[in-house]
C-alpha cells in the first residue's frame, strides 16, 4: 500500500464508500506485509515508495544478472514500478526472461517497468550536457527524472568553449524549476549556468576526458569549487542520483 | 531596483497610484544604473538581487580587510543587504569603520547588515551537525539561511556512532522541507539522514578530523559515494553554499 | 607436529601411554623436519600451525596456477589443511589435478582441503555486509572464518541508507563476540554497527562503487576516520585478513 | 547506574538486602535520567558505560577549552570517569578550573579523572613503538589502555632497521594477549611483530617522518598492505582508538 | 654586450663610424667576460639577455635576503636590468641596502631596477583575472610583462559565475595579441575566454580557494582539461612564467 | 563564408568586379545560415573558421563511429576542412563510408579531408620528441600543425639522458619560431630545450612510462615545475592542443 | 670501438705489435663512425659502451615489435651485445626473424644476444625477493646483472612476516657486495636487510598487491621512508634499473 | 670496541705485543657491554660502528632537545663520533650544555663531535645542486659524507635550464667515484648528469618549489622516472641518506 492508495482508502472511508471494518482489514493486511523482503543476498524495501515517493531502485553495477532478475521479480511482483540502473544488455536479458514487459533504454543503460502512477512534479527539469560524449550520463538523468514523474527538457552540446551556444538558449534555462548540468573535462558548465538562473543546479561530473581529467576528478573538483553558489554536486557519472534529487526538489 | 520594488511599481501603475510617466522615469533611472560597479580590483553585481533573489555575497577569504570594506560600502550604499563570509575579526573592524551598523557573528564568521526585505522561504530548513567541532560550519550555514529569509532549525552532535541520538529526533527531521547535514571525519551522517526522509539533503563535509581525514577529503568522498540517493554535496567547509542552495530550494 | 599433536603426545607421556623413549624419538623427528620448505620460487612455512594456530595460507593473486599447485601439493602432503585465497577457477583446476579432494568455493574464490582438526573459537563471528555487491568479499571472510574453526553468522544487505534493516537485527549483533563489517561506497556501516555493540569490529572496505569511490579508497578512508572508537580496518577487499584477525580474537 | 551498580542491586534484591520496593524506586530513578544530556553544542551519552563498558570519551581536537570544560563537568558530575584526548595544556587548565582533581598526562596529551571501578582485562596489552618520535602516540595508547582497566607493558625504539632489538624481546611479545604497534616512516614493524606472535596486532601509523611520508600516509599504506595477516589498522596517530579496541579484545 | 649593443656596433662598423680595430677590441672584451659568474651558492648567467632577450630573473622564493642582495648586486653591477620575483618586504630591504635605486611593487611582490632598453613587443598583452583574490598573481604577471617591454591591459574580477561581466568586455579581449588568464577555484575562465578569441591564451591557476581546491589543484586540472583548444597552462601562482611566455610570443 | 571568402568578396566590390546588390545577396545568405547546426547529440559550430581561423575540430574520443560520421558529413557538406582526432580505425571506416575522400593517418590517429585554403603560418614549428614511444603524440601534433597551415620540422628521440643528441641539433632548434616538446617519463626535455632558445615552448607530457609515471603525471608535474621560464603545458597526450596553440602563435 | 678494444690497441702500439700508422687509421675510422645512428623514430647511441661500459639497452615498452626489430638489427649489426627489456613474446618473434641467435628469457621478459666481452664486476650481487609474485621483477634484475658481467645470487620468498626465513640466510647476505631487494605490498624488506649488512641496498618496489597497494605506491613509499639509511630506490617494477646501478657499483 | 680496535688487538696478539690472557680479558669486557643501551625512550646501538662502519646517527626531527642531549651524551660517552641530523639551533644548545666540544653546522643543520678515526673512502664524492635554494639539503649531504671519511667536491647552481653551466664542469663530473645530485622543481638534473658519467648517481629530490611541486613530489617522481638508468633515489630532502649510501659505495 503506497501513499496514494492509503490516501484514497481514507477518502473512501470519510465519504462512506468503504466501511471501517473493510478499511481496518485492508490496513492490517498492509501492515502484515514485511517491510523488507530478505532474499539472503538482498533485502528489498517495500515501504520505500511510502517513505520516499518512489520504489527502491536497483543499482545494477556489481550485481550478477541472476541477482538482479530475482530482485526485479520480487519488486514487480508487488506491483511496484521497476528501475534498474547501470544495466548492461545481458542484465536486461536476464530480467526480460522473468518479466516479459520490462523495457530497456540502451543509451541510458536503464531497465524499467512502469506499474504505478507516480505523482507529477511541479515544474520542468532541464538536463544540460556539455558535450556529445556526456550523453549516456545525461540520458540516465533525463530518463530517470521522467520515470519519477517529471517533465524533462534536454539541452545538449553547449560546452563553455562556445559560450553562445548556451546563451542562445537562455529562454529554456529560465523555464526550468531545477537544472541538472552534466559535464566532463574541466566541468565548468554548472558555474556558468548557475550564474544565469535563480534555481538550484545539480552538477554531475562525468568520466569523459583523458590525461589529467583522471576519470572525472578534474570535473568533480571544478564543480565542487564552483564560484557560483547555487551548485551542488553528485558522484562522477551519477546521472541517476542527480535525477533523484532534482525530482525530490521538483515534488516539493 | 530589486524584484519586489519592480513588482510594487507595476502594481501601482496598474492601480493608478503611479502614472505611467513617473513609472517610465523610475524605470529609466534603474536601467541607467550600471549593473556592475567596477572598483578596479572588484566588479560589484548590483542586479544580482533581481536575477537571483539575494544581493551579491562577498567571500572574505583571500581579500584584504581594506578591499572588503570598500566593497561593503559600495553594496550597502545602494541599500542592499550586506553579507561577508569567512570574515576574521580584523575584517569586521575594517567594515565597521565605514559601516557603523554592520554586525558580526563570530562562530559563523559572518559580517552582515540587513537593509532589505527578503522574500520568505516556504518551509523549514534543518541544519544537522555530526559533532561539536562542526559548529563553525553549521552556524555559517544556519545564519546564512536565516539571512536569506528562511526558518531555520538546528540539530547538533548527532553523529552516527550513537545512532539513537538521531533517531530520537525523527520528528524534527520529518518537519523540514530541506536538510543541510554537516559532518567531518567519515561523513556518514547524510546517508543515514537521507534514508529517513523524503526531502533533499545538502551535505557539507568539514575539515574536522586528523590523520587520514586529509582535511575533509574522507568526509567529502563519503558523501559523494553516499548509498542514499537524495544527497548532493558542496565543497569542504562550504556552509554558505549549502545554505544558499537550500534557500533556493525553499523559495521554489 | 602441530600444537595439539604436541600436547597430546605430552599428555600420553604423563599418563604413561607413551614412554619417554618413544616420545623423544617423535620429537626429534619433528625437529628434524625443515621448518621452511624451499621450492626455489617459494618457501613454505611448515611450523606456522605451531606458531599461529593455522597452517600457512596461500595468496593466489600474482602466482601462476602451476606455482600454486606445487605449493598446495607440498602443504597438503604434510597433512596440513590447505587454504588458497583469490583463486580463479583455472587455478582450482590446476590444484585439483594434483589434489583430487580439494574443493572450490566460487563466490568466496577459495580453494580448500581440510585435513586437520582446528581448535574451535569461543564465540560467534558475525559477518555483516552493506550491499549485495559486497558478497564476494563477505563470503571470503565468512568461509575463511569457518575454516579456521569459528561459528559464523551472516547478515547481508543492511546498508545505512535504510537504517531499520540493521536496527531490526540488533539481537543478532548482540550475540556476536567479534563482528566483521564489509562495505563499499561511503563505508559508513562499521561506525553505526560499532556504536550499537561492545565487541571489536573489523572493518573491510570493498572496491565496490564507481566514480569518486576510487576503487575502495572512499570506503577505506571512511572506516579509518570512523567516529566510533571500536573499529579497526584491513586492506580493501581483504576478507581473508579480517577473518584471520577475527579468528585470532575469537580464539583468545 | 552502570552495569556493575545494576548487578549489585539485583544481587541485593535476590539476597534480601534490598526490598523490591526500594529496588523499583532506584531503577525508576535511573530510567528517568535522560540518556543523552543535550548541552546545545554537544549531547553527552550517559548510558555509554552501560552499553560499552567505559564512559563516553571526549576528543579534545576541534573543541574549545570552554566547551570541553562544560562537557567534563557534566560527565564528572554524574560520577563517571573522565577521559579527554588530544588535550593541549590550556584545555587542561580550563578543565582543572571546574574539576580540581582532574590530572594531566602531558606526553599522552590526556586529561583524566578516575571515579569508577573499571572491569579488569584478562591479559596483558603490549605497546610497541618503532622510534623515540612515536612516543606521544604510544603513550596515548598505553595510558588509555591502563585507564580502561588493562595491564600494560611498553617496548619502545625497536624499529626494523635494527631487527635484533626486537628479537631480543621475543619473550615479552609472547606474554601479551593483544599487541599495539606504533610506527611512522615505512610502518613495517607490525608485519614483523605479527609474524612472531599468534595474537591480534593493532597497528597505529604515526605522522612521524618527512618528505614522502606524507604525514603518515606511507606508514598507513604499509600497515594496510601488511604481508602478515594478523594486523588491523586504525587512523594515523590514533593511539586512543588502538587502546580502545585492544581493551575491548582484552575484556572478551 | 647585449643583442642591441652588438647590432649597434656592427651597424657602426658598416657605416664607418667605428673602425674594425676598435670593434675587434670591444668584441674581444665582451667575449673575455665569463658568461657565468660563480658566487659559490649561485651562478649568474650574464649572457642570458643575448640568448633570450631579457637578463636572468631571480626567483626570491627559497633564497635568503643576503643571497638575493649579493646576486642583485652582481646583476646590476653589469648594467643589466634587475628583476626579483616572490620577494617579501625584508628581501627588498636587503637589496635596497646595496642598490639604492631598486624599487618594490608590493602587490606583485617584485623588486626591480630598470637599467637597459628592452625591445618592445608587437601588440598588447591582456591580463584577465577571475576574482579580487587573484590580484597578487595577476599583478605579478602584468608588471613582469611591462618590464619585459610589452603594452599591458588589465581586466579584473570577471569570473564565469557572472558571464556578462566578461561579455561586456569583448572589445578589449579582441584587441589583445596574447591573453593571460588568472583564475583560482574551478579555473573555468580560460576556457570561456579562449572560445571568444583567436589568439593564444596562457592560463595561470592560483592557489585561491579552500577545501577541495587543494591549493590550486582544482584550477590547474580545470585548465589542463580545457575544452577550448587554445589554452596552455603554467604552474600554480606562476604569474611571472605566464608573463615571460606571453612576452616571448609578443616579441615574435 | 569564411574570413578569406569575405575579404575576397569585399575586394571584388571595391574593385567593381562584384556589384553591391550581388554582394548584399551573398552576405545575407551567409548570415542566414545558422551558426550552429544542432544534430541533437551535437551542435556544429560553422562560424568557427571565421572566428578562429580553422573549422571546428572533432574529438573522436568518447563518441561513437556513427556520431562522428554524422558530424563529419555535416562539416564536410559545408565545404569545410575536416579534422577528427583520437580516431580509431573503425571510426575512420564509418567516416569513409560517407566521405569517400577522407584520409587516415594511423600513427597520429587523425581523420582528415582538406577542402579549404588555410592561411600559412609565418615561420617553422619544430616538434621535438624525447623517445620512440612518444611518436603517436608527436605525430598528432606534427600532422595537426601541418593541416593548420604551418611548416613543420620533426626532431625525434633526443631525450635528456643522452644530451648530445639534442645539442647536435641546436641549429634546428634555432630555426624554429615555436617549439612543441613531447616527452613522457620525467618530462625533463622542455626545460633543457627552453634554456637553449628564445622562442615559446609548448610542452606535451605523454602517458609513456610505467610505475611511478602514473600515466603521465610525473611528466606533467615535471613540465609544470620547469625551471626554464619559457615553457607552458597542455594536457597529457594532447598533441592536437599543442599544435593548435603553436599554430595560433605562428599565425600572429 | 669500445673501451677494451681501445685499450688493447694502445697496448699493442706500446708493445710494437701495431705500428702508429695502422693505429692512427683504426682510430680515425672509429671517430668517423657517427655516434648516433638516426633511424628516424630512434637514435641509437653507438658510443654508449665506451662512455658507460655497456651498450645502449632498449626498453621494449611502448615500442612496436617492428621498431624494436629494426633497432636490434642496428645494434647487433655493429657487433654490440643486445638487451631488450619489457619484451612480450611477439616482440621476441619479430627480433628473432632478423636476428636468428637472439634468445628470450620469458620470466624476466628479456631479449638478449651476447656478442662482446663485458668487464667482470668485483664481487657478488645478491637479488632478494619478498614473495613468489615478485619473481618477474627479481628475474629481470638478476638476468640483467648477469648480462652486465656480475656474479649473481638469488634469495627468494623471504618476506618480513616470517623473519626467520631471512635471518637463516644471513651468511648469504654477508657475502654480497651489493644487494637488490625486490618487494611489493608494504615494501618493508629493504629496511630489514639494510639493517643486517654494511653494503648498499637498491630497493625495487613491485606492483604486486591489491587494494591500498595502489599498483606499488605503498611499497614505493615504504622504501623511500626506510628507517634504514643505506637504502636507495628505483621506479616501481624497475628490475633492470636496479641491476644497472648495482652493476655500476660492482664495477667500481 | 669497534672494528679497527678489534683488528689492532688481534694484530698485537699475533705480534706478541699483547698476550692472550690480556686479549681474552679485553674481548670479554667488550662482549659484556650491552649492544643496545636502553634509555627507555630510545635504544642506542653501540655495535653499529662494528656492523656498518659508522656509529648510530641521530635523526633530530621529532625528538625533543632533552631527548637528543641524553642520547648524545650516551653515544659520546662511549667514545663514538656523534652525528645529529635535522637539528635546529635550540637542539644544538641542549647538546652543547652536556657536550662542550660539540659543533654545529647551521646550513646543513648538523650537530657533530668527531671522536674516532673513520676509514677513508676510495675516491671522490661529488655533490651537485640544481639551485641556490637546494643548498641546505646539499650541505647536509656534503658535510655528512665528509664526516663519514670521504673526499667531497661541491658543484652548485647548475640546473638544466642553463645546460652549459653543467657541461662546462664535465671534468669534475668525470673525476667523481659517486655523484649525489640534489634538485627540486622538476628534478631533471640527475637524468642529465647520469647520461654524462659511468658512475652511480644518488638523486635527492628537495621540497623546493611551489604550486604543483607539491613539496617535492614533482622532483621525486621526475627522478624515479629518470630515462637514465644509473639513477637511484632517496626520500625528499634526505641529504643525509644520500651521503650515507654514497659513502657505503665509496668504501667498497
Amino acid at each position: 500500500m503506497n501513499a496514494s492508495q492509503l490516501k484514497s482508502l481514507l477518502d473512501h472511508v470519510a465519504s462512506g464508500q468503504v466501511d471501517t471494518g473493510e478499511a481496518e482489514r485492508q490496513l492490517l493486511d498492509a501492515l502484515r506485509e514485511r517491510p523488507f523482503e530478505n532474499l539472503g543476498f538482498a533485502r528489498i524495501d517495500h515501504h520505500r515508495a511510502v517513505r520516499q515517493g518512489f520504489p527502491e531502485v536497483v543499482l545494477g553495477l556489481g550485481k550478477t544478472p541472476a541477482q538482479v532478475a530475482a530482485i526485479a521479480q520480487e519488486i514487480a511482483g508487488r506491483g511496484s514500478t521497476l528501475l534498474v540502473t547501470r544495466a548492461p544488455l545481458e542484465m536486461y536479458e536476464a530480467v526480460k526472461a522473468v518479466l516479459r514487459s520490462a523495457i530497456y533504454l540502451p543509451t541510458a543503460r536503464l531497465i524499467t517497468l512502469q506499474q504505478q502512477d507516480i505523482a507529477r512534479g511541479a515544474g520542468q527539469i532541464l538536463v544540460v550536457a556539455a558535450g556529445t560524449s556526456d550523453l549516456p550520463v545525461a540520458e540516465e538523468a533525463a530518463c530517470t527524472a521522467e520515470l519519477m514523474g517529471n517533465d524533462v527538457e534536454r539541452l545538449y552540446d553547449v560546452g563553455v568553449a562556445g559560450i553562445h551556444r548556451l546563451l542562445n538558449e537562455r529562454r529554456r534555462l529560465a523555464d526550468a524549476r531545477v537544472i541538472i548540468v552534466v559535464a566532463g573535462m574541466e566541468g565548468a558548465l554548472p558555474s556558468v549556468v548557475s550564474g544565469l538562473v535563480s534555481v538550484p543546479v545539480i552538477a554531475v561530473p562525468t568520466s569523459i576526458g583523458y590525461g589529467a581529467s583522471f576519470g572525472g576528478i578534474a570535473a568533480l573538483l571544478g564543480m565542487l569549487n564552483s564560484c557560483a553558489s547555487g551548485v551542488s554536486v553528485v558522484n562522477i557519472d551519477n546521472g541517476f542520483g542527480a535525477a533523484n534529487i532534482a525530482s525530490l526538489i521538483n515534488h516539493l
